[in-house]
């Protein structure tokens, strides 16, 4: 039976695939005397590329070091991209929200419930509609709201606060501006939207409005990471619902509210798990 | 009780909306001695406009003559645009396949196994893989391949064969060749088909390829009347799967059959028993 | 154009169909000057019954007598049995929840939201996982915990609560305790349940755990009217969710979660708004 | 890049987890010169079960010794259950049914299709409703009707027919006989039922009617593996679909059509790909 109190390592890992990968990793793992609690891998025949997550139970005191080996290995050995997380060290996350709150009540419930695999460390807002509660969590919230002085100093603004929070992941709950291609670069983590269509319909502004106007029959909703074409990036979940004649633009709105919080929850519960590895604008989910 | 022997009427109307309209059609319907089976009505509060479907079981011995006074009154008494058909008139149905066959061959199992309120009446093909089927089913099977004489020849023989068997609709499953404007306008019946995308994504050739470079978390297939441009008629039903990393553009095509071929034979169901309602390139489904 | 600006009434009636029950109360409804705004009636082919929702704007300046001589009326003269409601007129609710919180924190957010056509009046528990944010909504919570000195006296406390209150609906949010026979009789509102399975599947105690033992690829949640008999009253929503040999029992949970926080907000939501009726332990819902 | 065209291995291993059981599995076939194309496991954490499905292409010349030679490691040094097939060998499978041929048409479609990873080598029945289209299709069609000599000589007969066949799968298409413990004892290869209701709710006869009668919201089918307590065997797969009281019992039998035909269609091919391992009354679906 496996000790489940052992320290864990969670490993992302891409390249090309040839003979020996699985034994490599699983092979490396053993005589380290690792126990691997869960492992998955992918072969995609058309790119001839290689995609695994291993998720082990180290048994040595040290394993910020156990993972730097391991990335040494993978890396040297086995021509492999690898992304490597301890298990123990809880991701550090921002919330950047408008006024429309639903999916930032979603990301606040779920890890007051102890669902999310991180910590919320702060609410960036350009409204104060979330201020409030905020307080009620007792969590900083920093209003930045959108001025004459400009989107550079806002940016600059809102880039220093995550800095100084250390935060490695940034999930815009329904945030309405456009983050600059120059904020991206410089925000050193990944960035999460949830675009409030099924995408890639319906791309841009208005997308309920958009909806209604075609006459479809079901809407969604996707949560993807931003990249600097708008609505573009790597799709990580997406969710639909049945809809008809009788919503309205309204009804509509209303629908997709549920879609949008569970979409980006799920969406950001899958990333703080370590199990979303970007491949070529698109991801590959370990679920 | 009701007496569900009786002849049965079935009228589409829509028009502007005003007071009376439901208590002028339920009046005109009860001094007629006629009992309302079914009645569904919408009111769109952003257009203004009214439309309903109502079923009713005549006391006349002549329900054409019904049909006809009833189009009269409420064509001119109430402004409506109207459409009413006689329930125990089975409406004659053309298929136009490729070389795909599982959506023909789900249309032909509902209209054997008595789902289908309407009679397939010929299967017509560029290609000859439903010959041998047609013939199992005692079907007529037209086999008019694309050749070098042109469409414009093609679609004249297409037209012909419709004419003769007095076709009430065409549908499209999976039938690869696009049908010009000249035979849309010609073909005096409406035309469905199936699209192998979540329309308005991934309109025009190879849906499932586009699909798989997207890297979408979802598929889907459309069913919709067919209009001048291309993939952008009214929407009558949509459902989508998940899929995953794993699926090859090979799985994305096994799971959109089972997709295309459930909501082809859905909307072809919903189209015969006059639930569907063609408004502003936009349907009003009645179900 | 419809005047979206008057009072409005919504009626349900069932009772024996007969010819010109639609006529009847389309046409009373527009000899008062009234406008039908939504109009949805169903046959029940089995039974002979006839169910109907129907809302309209009226013109009289006096909304509650309309109310009273349309009840009068559609008894009287059509055989039917009615319940009616203005429009103008806010449901009051009382949540009862224990320490799993989540349902009632949809609840509450829907309400906040303006998704919830009612007001939230009251929390009551038997834990205090609810007070500080009943606090933080401004909302009375009532600590009514289980002692010794019986359920009877408890629910004595519980039903003077809801008296003074004025409640017109009780909501189980996941509230662990079994309510009597007694209680339901003296409440004099409906009580709505949120049940963590797909009944009636699993119904009773750890359903999750259940569900876990049987290896069913899919859980669900159902949200039903309490009667004195478990799990067994009339069903108002479902819905379902895939889960797989991977997920734990604390993942059937936690996916749950979701399940009963959604399905219950929306039967919440259908029942606010005078969508439900009642009919042989089961529900007619118009939506 | 790896060589499709080489000879497939696949085996399904279950039994207790302990360290080194990916490595010991991966590092044979490594050192065995086979490359693995999938590997899936799965750990247990409530039972301490280990459980897998690897893929590989072989580079010896002799895939069914290498086969043995896999299956001796694997129960002698590492203590596993193990079933092996070789990719290249189709599964050969006898279709039950009786008179609903709609589960029955959809896996002749499939299979004709290419997209059922085996042959369909007969179809046995105690009605005629499939003996035209075997003929249609080339198949022998066995008709065993259940007659006064008793079930005990009825299955003897099919019990006859499936050993001549060397069947490796029997699929019960809406078979509407109960199979005997003894006929399930000497039938020698799993056999898969379609039950038409989401189970465990709604077992036995007319699932339809009972769903009907709890209006419930839902309706469902369910693709198991028979065992003598009726509708109690490891669950393949379920699906759910929506219903209203609109619905009759005429509808659901309609609606349950196609997901019958969809889930039993998924299950066997699930089945025949060598992804379901049974243990506890479960499966565990490596999909």
């Amino acid at each position: 039976m496996i000790d489940a109190g052992r320290p864990r390592l969670i490993a992302l890992l891409h390249g090309p695939d040839r003979s020996g990968l699985v034994a490599g990793v699983s092979g490396w793992i053993y005589h380290k005397g690792g126990t691997i609690l869960h492992a998955d891998q992918h072969h995609d025949a058309t790119t001839g590329a290689f995609f695994q997550r291993v998720e082990w139970g180290s048994s040595s005191g040290d394993p910020a070091t156990e993972a730097a080996a391991f990335r040494e290995y993978a890396t040297q050995e086995l021509g492999m991209v690898v992304s490597i997380a301890l298990h123990a060290r809880r991701p550090r996350v921002a919330i950047f929200v408008s006024q429309h709150v639903h999916a930032c009540h979603e990301l606040l419930l779920d890890w007051k419930q102890g669902d999310l695999p991180g910590d919320i460390v702060a609410i960036v807002s350009n409204h104060t509609a979330m201020e409030a509660s905020a307080e009620h969590y007792h969590l900083p919230f920093h209003h930045l709201p959108v001025t004459q002085t400009g989107k550079a100093t806002l940016e600059a603004k809102q880039l220093s606060v995550l800095r100084d929070l250390h935060v490695d992941l940034v999930v815009l709950a329904r945030y309405m501006q456009i983050l600059s291609e120059d904020f991206l670069c410089q925000v050193g983590c990944p960035v999460i939207n949830i675009h409030h269509s099924f995408l890639p319909a319906f791309a841009g502004a208005r997308p309920y409005h958009q909806a209604h106007t075609r006459g479809v029959k079901l809407i969604g909703a996707t949560a993807h990471y931003v990249t600097p074409v708008l609505d573009d990036g790597p799709i990580i979940h997406q969710e639909v619902r049945r809809v008809s004649h009788r919503d309205t633009v309204g009804d509509l709105l209303r629908k997709g509210r549920d879609l949008e919080k569970l979409v980006l929850s799920e969406a950001v519960r899958l990333h703080l798990e370590h199990r979303v590895l970007i491949y070529e604008n698109k991801t590959v989910v370990f679920d």
